[in-house]
């Protein structure tokens, strides 16, 4: 009998739960909101409600689950299984791989989001094949998971992959973190948008600057009008994409990896994204530590959190592939 | 019978070949020159000659050895045992494992010099009990050795851990890599000194004139001096150490290590650096990345690369501590 491995990808919207297959496909994909305000036990019974569905619904018997690896937006205290503080839900020191052990009679892993996200996408995303490598989303933040010889690298409390704080410009705009001239800052969705309304502040023309008035403006935008030659957005996506180069730079130097993964909301943008990105890195990096590396985008979408924490499970609970 | 392992450091002036017991304890250690000029063969004569020296000098058998460990300045192909080329000895494409097997009849085990030297501080050093942690040497050059998760980390092509490469002044001076304002042209020796002579070409008054003048300026006399009040000193090893703490910074969110082993020549001078070291990163870093990080000195000094390189044997080839 093949065994499965269900994954949880609880976020501050929507939770997901979906059953995998020892090849890391997935099998079906429950979805709902996640109605955090009706507290922590209402949350675990919809995720455990979903998990039943997702398991019927693809032909899988409770006794086929190997277990359930569940990715969390926050502060984890990964060897205990707790959640210490969650980014978009009000849990504090909720103890949540007990509690689903309890609930459900098999072995809970669990990691942060972005963790889980890098181990889908290297376990059957756009990194099959290869041990060491780093993902990064670019959405409304930065964040980060680095894979490294085969495995998940969590740190000693778990805050490593935290790329979108690492510093880029001395004394740049002010980050969520407190510091300034993080990655984030300038790399993210956030970031581009402001730096757009900025320069519009400043006096510069742009075909952006209506966009910016009624406060519309979105990525996509700036990257459809740096296509189209608009000098303001061909500054605001150099500075992202050499900001992002710079931090792909220096990880390449620390971990040497084969891969860079990128996805998120702003790597929709595609080759208006991956070219400007891909020609910055090549002229920021070391070419001992650049050798080879390829830049790509992420391939798993919304499915690479629930694949990935099943992923937990199915390579041995520290993320091993 | 007690297995034990012999470690060698193969560097450009020097042989050490020493035997280590299973907790990481260097039982006898034999050195001479290396003798570079004589080829490839009679290099690896002097090798097997120091570590039947050393096998014979700690009471320890052929049949105890477990294997042979070697760590080397320069770029390897780790998986294939192979030098490709050396930063102090015209060795190119060298199949040293296979030589070295052939000639023992035991396994063999390579790495380059800066990783066996965090893992033997990992294993028996100032980093025991500690599974991730960040060793930074500070000499003429500034290198490094990362452990994750007990592991040593070698990226895709053994690249990982060039801390030195770390690009932190942008268009700051030129390094030996071609790359402008990387760590090692600020935090190494050499960067330490020529920061000093540029300030006393500029006409900056400090008591190390007279040095530069003579050219026999070293490092512990800029520490020396800063510690005596001198403002070029005070200046000098403030940029050092704040570059430094930057880098640390940048590897603490990538990496979350729980500790930072400073070793080489720039660490003798301890507190003189430790202190402004330590204050400039709680500056730098971000809070949930330090939390609990520690900044130590080197334990094993010389002794770091033959104990380290007998770890590669003894933890399974890959640094797993």
């Amino acid at each position: 009998m093949e065994k499965r491995c269900i994954g949880v990808d609880l976020g501050g919207t929507n939770i997901k739960v979906g059953v995998v297959d020892p090849s890391g496909n997935l099998l079906y994909k429950a979805e709902r909101p996640t109605g955090a305000e009706d507290g922590v036990d209402a949350v675990i019974a919809r995720i455990t409600s979903s998990a039943r569905e997702a398991a019927e619904a693809s032909g899988t018997s409770w006794n086929q689950i190997a277990g359930i690896g569940v990715g969390l937006p926050g502060f984890l205290d990964i060897p205990r299984g707790v959640v210490k503080r969650l980014t978009n839900l009000p849990w504090e020191n909720v103890p949540i791989r007990e509690l689903l052990e309890k609930a459900w009679n098999r072995p809970v892993m669990i990691d942060n989001d972005a963790n889980v996200a890098a181990l889908g996408e290297a376990w059957s995303g756009a990194g099959t094949g290869v041990s060491d490598l780093v993902c990064i989303t670019l959405g409304t933040g930065v964040g980060g998971g680095v894979i490294a010889g085969g495995r998940l690298i969590h740190g000693v409390g778990g805050a490593a992959g935290e790329i979108g704080h690492i510093r880029i410009e001395e004394g740049g705009a002010l980050c969520g973190c407190g510091q300034r001239g993080c990655l984030e800052t300038i790399a993210s969705a956030t970031g581009i948008v402001r730096m757009v309304k900025e320069m519009v502040s400043s006096g510069r023309e742009t075909a952006l600057a209506a966009a910016v008035r009624a406060d519309t403006l979105s990525t996509r935008d700036v990257f459809r009008e740096m296509e189209a030659g608009d000098p303001v957005a061909e500054e605001v996506i150099d500075r992202a994409t050499d900001a992002l180069a710079q931090a792909m730079a220096t990880l390449s130097v620390i971990l040497n990896p084969a891969r860079f993964i990128i996805g998120g909301g702003v790597a929709r943008a595609g080759e208006a994204l991956f070219r400007p990105l891909r020609r910055a890195y090549q002229k920021r990096a070391l070419p001992s530590a650049a050798e080879g590396v390829t830049i790509v985008p992420a391939q798993l979408g919304n499915d690479a959190g629930v694949i990935g924490a099943a992923g937990l499970v199915a390579h041995g609970g520290n993320g091993n592939i």
